[in-house]
């Protein structure tokens, strides 16, 4: 499918004005649906769709484990994509009737979530295996962009890399969505049995809270962000004792927690 | 309220560690109730929460006008705030009925939409009465940083710009989130009456076409966004009579649709 476009376009700058055409990142409404009901609708950069369907679930907490998702088809749609899921009965059933609780729903917003209780759910703490040095986060970051190839042709889309010890990328998956790219990651590495505590992961973008839960719910125990970190992305953090790198940038970067896990 | 707050952070670089704090921008649980209803649940940058009500209230198209708006209080709740709204009768009878019709949600999502065709409201298309030069676009992304104080110092948050057709800006809110950037500044102009068609609207983040919607929503003509557009930002554009200007920076920017609004 296709992940850019090429549109028109008319530069401007002082005295010069030229035509040309420029490579735009492709955004499609992508709805997920689980044993043919409905589930939601999110914008996604259409690739690596059976990647984004696994990690999502997984992350979402709605399959316990990769062998859960019994199916997964990607089918063309009028105006978007409906990647259609098959997952287990006792999944499925449980997904049902949290939905029957549930009131109708309108609005953006976290999750769908109504009330404050709602919108925040604690991950599960994490174990404390990981160790890297300073020198391997760094690697990281000055390899990312070499392996973010849609990002290089239209700027637009965040990436979320899988790093072995030694700070080398082993799988980069985007999206212009920074959550589904790290969905997508997640996914991906789901799918081939990755063990969580032989690396770490980077993200192009900031830290929010929402990185950190999903990261935290595979059990990935260190997260490097390109940017900035929120309050709430800390607090996460602290909570699933996850080790937060933020302003990871060539040449330095800052630990805002759990900095056992880097050493020199 | 508090929208920074300063954490204990360690900074690398090589051969150097140095401990140190770092203000980090606050991101807080904020319910959102009509006529004491649970609505939904966003993450917000605590400031400007009664522009942020407004604003949100109008481009979702909760009420139609600024007056649907009775009052607004902003009240602490256990782990985020509530921001309680009384709107007119006749639209809190729609929204009761919408509610009504809706199934049980689950899940992040596109506005909760369930199906593709509930994800993609095309806005309304906007006049075509604002002429401005690529040099006011210009002056306006030149001092842009100024009117950034949170961003200036966390450097985590996206700010929305209103400024006039020689590219001053009059307004500007800011917020970890650009979608809730933009609604403050719509709530900001719609509470002093402002014309969309005296102006233009700056954006420091990528251009979704959330933002476009938004911008129409209002008749907003011109959106300036300092990053990228996608492919539905140029499309939603394009059917709304928007002229999108993505990639604005120092010395140079794009447009990518309808042209004619800016001239030498």
């Amino acid at each position: 499918m296709t992940t850019s476009r090429v549109v028109a376009v008319r530069n401007w700058k002082p005295a010069e004005h030229t035509g040309g055409t420029d490579h735009i990142a492709v955004e499609t409404p992508v709805a997920l649906t689980y044993n043919r009901q409905p589930h939601v609708v999110m914008m996604v950069t259409p690739a690596d769709l059976e990647d984004f369907a696994l990690g999502f679930s997984l992350t979402e907490g709605l399959i316990g484990a990769p062998d859960d998702l019994l199916a997964v088809r990607v089918i063309p749609r009028e105006g978007g994509i409906e990647v259609a899921m098959s997952i287990t009965e006792p999944w499925f059933d449980r997904l049902a009737t949290q939905r029957r609780n549930l009131t109708g729903r309108t609005g953006c917003g976290l999750c769908g979530a109504e009330r404050i209780e709602q919108a925040l759910r604690y991950p599960e703490p994490v174990g404390d295996r990981v160790r890297v040095t300073h020198a391997a986060v760094q690697q990281a970051l000055a390899t990312m962009r070499e392996h973010q190839p849609l990002q290089g042709v239209t700027g637009a889309t965040h990436g979320a890399a899988w790093c072995d010890l030694q700070g080398n990328i082993g799988l980069l998956r985007e999206d212009v969505g920074r959550h589904n790219a790290l969905d997508k990651l997640i996914g991906a590495l789901a799918r081939q049995g990755f063990d969580p505590q032989n690396g770490f992961v980077l993200v192009s973008s900031r830290a929010s809270y929402e990185m950190v839960y999903k990261a935290a719910a595979v059990g990935m125990e260190l997260i490097v962000a390109v940017s900035a970190p929120t309050t709430l992305a800390i607090e996460f953090a602290e909570r699933a004792g996850v080790t937060l790198v933020g302003f990871g940038r060539p040449g330095r970067h800052n630990v805002y927690t759990f900095e056992q896990r880097i050493t020199d």
